[in-house]
Order: C-alpha cells, then structure tokens, then sequence
C-alpha cells in the first residue's frame, strides 16, 4: 500500500467548495476524486488537509490518498493534469509514511486575503480580491492585526451557524497565531495569517473584524475585548470569500 | 456636444472580443453601449482605439463617444461601473477636444503577452497566459525581439484569412516598433512591444514566431529574412490569445 500526497491549486470561483457533498454541486474533492478514477480504474478517496468554502482559492492546498498503484508519483501528476478541468491544477505528487495524514498531520496553515482599496474596482483581478471602495485606516489595521498574534480561545471568531455552533460549544477552540501581518502593494493590501489551525470561518470573521477597523465601526485596541468576550457579535461581519487563497500547509514529516 | 474619452479594462474571457457583432454574441463595446443607454437615456455609438479579439484582454483600452448629456465625468464613471458586469472596468472618464477620436488620434499602443514556462500549468492565472510546458530558449527569443524593433513592412505578420488579405494587398503594412522586450519573472515570460501600429492578428502572429524560435523551430536570427519575405507562411503560428492584453494607448492630445 502506499500513501501518496497532492498539493493543489486550484480557482474557487466555480466551485461549491472542497469537500464532496450531495449530486449536482461541483467540488474540488469531487474533481479529483473522478480523474484518481478514471486513471486508477478505482473509486479512491482524498482527504484534504481542510476545507475550504464555496469561492476561497488554494495555491497549496494539501490531500492524501492511499492506493495499491505502481505508478510512478510523476506520471500520476501528468496524468491528474490532463484529466482535471483546467481551474484545478496539481502541482506536485510525493510518496510519503503510511501514517501521514494531510489533516491530522498538518502543523501550520498559511492564508492570503487580499483586498482592493481604491473607488474603481478590477476586471482582471476581480476573482481574487475584495474591492472596498472607501478609504481603509491601514495603521489602525495593523494595530488590530498585530494584537491577535499568540495563543487565545478565537470562540468570538467562530461561524455562528447554529449546527456547528452546537459543536463549537463543545470544541477546543484555543488556537495559535504566529503571523498576522498587513501589507501594502500598491491599491492593494495583503493580509497574511498563519496558525496551528483555524476555526470554521475563523479567517473570514478576522478579516471583517480588520476591515470593521479599518473603516472605525471598531476600535483597533479592541481586539483583546472582542477575544475575551468569546462572542461572535462582538466581532465584525464575515468577509467575502473571494479575496481569500489557502497558500500553504506545513508538515513535520 | 462634448467629446468623452474612456479608460477601460476587461477580462476578455468570457467576450467575443470588442466589437459589436450580430445579435447572441457578447462583446465589450456592445455591453458599454448598453449602460451608455440606460444611464442617458439614449442609443450612443462608442469608438475604440482598435478591435482586440475575442479571449484578449485590456488593462487600458481607450474608447470616445458624443453627447449633449450634462451629467459630470465623475459621475458617469461611477454610474458606468454600477451598470457594467464585473468583468468591464471603467477607470476614467474624461472631457476631451471635440476631434479627439479613439482610434485616429492614437500615436502609439503598448501590448502584454504573458507565457508561462514550466511543466505543470497554473489554475489561478489561467485566464492571462498561455502555457509552454516544454523549455523555451530565452535567449534565442530576446534576440529575434530585438530584430523586430524599427520601421518595416510587417505584411508577414498580417492574418492570412482571406477577406483581409485581399484588404491587405493594397493597405499600408509598414509599422514602427520601437519596443519589443521579453522579461523572465519566475516562470513567467512577459513581452512587451509597443509600436504606432498594429495590424490584424500582428501581436500575435508575432508572439508564434518568437515560441517557434524559443523551441528551435525557427532560427533566432530569421526574422530579417521573415519581413522580407512578406509572406505569412514565413512566420510562426498565431499564438493563443489568453496571454494578450491591451496595455497602454498613448495619445498627443
């Protein structure tokens, strides 16, 4: 048996998402589970290192499968390509310990979101970013952005969905931020986040929060009250998914 | 009566190039009109420096239209960009002499063609390059550019679909390249040319010849002896038109 590990890019404009869900819905997990098919002659499952919603990107979004295949891990690679539609894209595939698993494994993630801030938006750009046409405060930002590094209980930053709110009552929801850091490019800012893992819309209802900073609906000193009070309508609205981009997930193995 | 000037920026993707064509084709002069219409109330003709082909993009096409409406640049700029879909841009609006005109007026323009060089392709930048899996030679590539730049008769570069070459046997091919530039960024190849002048298809017409050259298919210094032919079959294939985008058109007035 071996184990194998993908890493995957892929344009999340016209996808429901990630993970496989009822027919009729396209998504990514679905994508490549029907080329692993085609080219494999067997019904394989992948298990991706999370999921990502409906219209979020991945440069480097990580799976692992398991299979009986000979295969070479480059032929595979070519052979995904030219059987995966053309917003899906592997770019590498790797033999790996038969305990590695692409979830359980990871250590750290890294997101993206990026935000256009200027009054005309972009027709190139517009899949990948959010366009905010009023002025954003970028130093109150970063003050903010600065206060959510360390270990803290993010329940504040968790979707308030009430099925997984049932759960989330339950969950550890004590998270690391080792980065949160707001750059500048142009019209553009770029937010970078990474974490020993991330909550269910955790990302999204940070970047609100920043943006409800940047516009002063919050105070950048507010950040450690919106942590403390671990309630989701302290913080700000969830962030369009559109400017966001799974960048990169790191193992120890 | 005043003379408005359009700075404009479009996905190509999803047109079937600029110019209005019959009916159940969407093109971006034809969607422009269509807001032009519903914010002054009536049927206004658009005219664009140039016709780009359907798949080309535009970060600043240029384009003029008539009108005795008083509504202010700004204003029509911000009413534009609400009535056009997502992937049209207008990004300035602009009072300009009454014998302005887009296309007879224009002194120079700037072309982008953008090649991604490396084995696997990309899913988030798909829209905007054309993928070369096998290596080109860079060098061979810089060096017919750079035989491109100055006046010539370009009459080997012209598409040789047959309605225009009959045009093309008594219209002036000579041209004036004055840059023509390749840039390696990573695994992204961007040429820049820019010249007083385009003729159909030259851009990318032009573009297959350096890809022929950069695989060997054709010699680096061939291209004299291809513009003195004056014979399309001379020159490289039409390259694809998802890398192309309309940079810059540059105007004395």
């Amino acid at each position: 048996m071996r184990n194998i590990k993908l890493r995957i890019e892929y344009d999340g404009t016209d996808f429901n998402g990630w993970q496989i869900q009822q027919k009729g819905t396209r998504t990514v997990q679905q994508e490549i589970e029907k080329a692993l098919q085609i080219i494999l002659k067997k019904k394989i499952r992948i298990y991706g290192s999370g999921r990502t919603d409906s219209g979020v990107h991945a440069a480097g979004q990580i799976a692992h499968l398991k299979t009986q295949s000979t295969i070479p891990s480059d032929a595979l690679c070519r052979a995904l390509n030219t059987h995966l539609p053309p917003d899906i894209v592997i770019h590498d595939v790797q033999d790996v310990p038969l305990n590695f698993h692409a979830q359980f494994s990871a250590q750290r993630k890294i997101y993206q979101y990026t935000i256009l801030n200027r009054q005309s938006p972009c027709a190139l750009n517009r899949r990948f970013c959010t366009h905010i046409p009023y002025r954003l405060n970028i130093k109150s930002m970063r003050t903010a952005a600065s206060m959510l590094i360390g270990t803290h209980d993010f329940r504040s930053f968790v979707a308030s969905d009430s099925a997984r709110k049932k759960n989330a009552r339950v969950q550890n929801t004590v998270r690391t931020i080792y980065q949160s850091t707001l750059k500048k490019r142009g019209d553009y800012l770029i937010y970078t986040i990474e974490s020993n893992g991330f909550l269910y819309k955790m990302v999204r209802n940070i970047i609100g929060t920043l943006m409800a900073v940047g516009c002063a609906q919050l105070p950048a000193d507010g950040i450690p009250h919106i942590i403390h009070s671990k309630d989701r309508s302290a913080a700000g609205y969830t962030a369009p998914p559109q400017g966001l981009c799974l960048m990169e997930v790191k193992y120890d193995m």
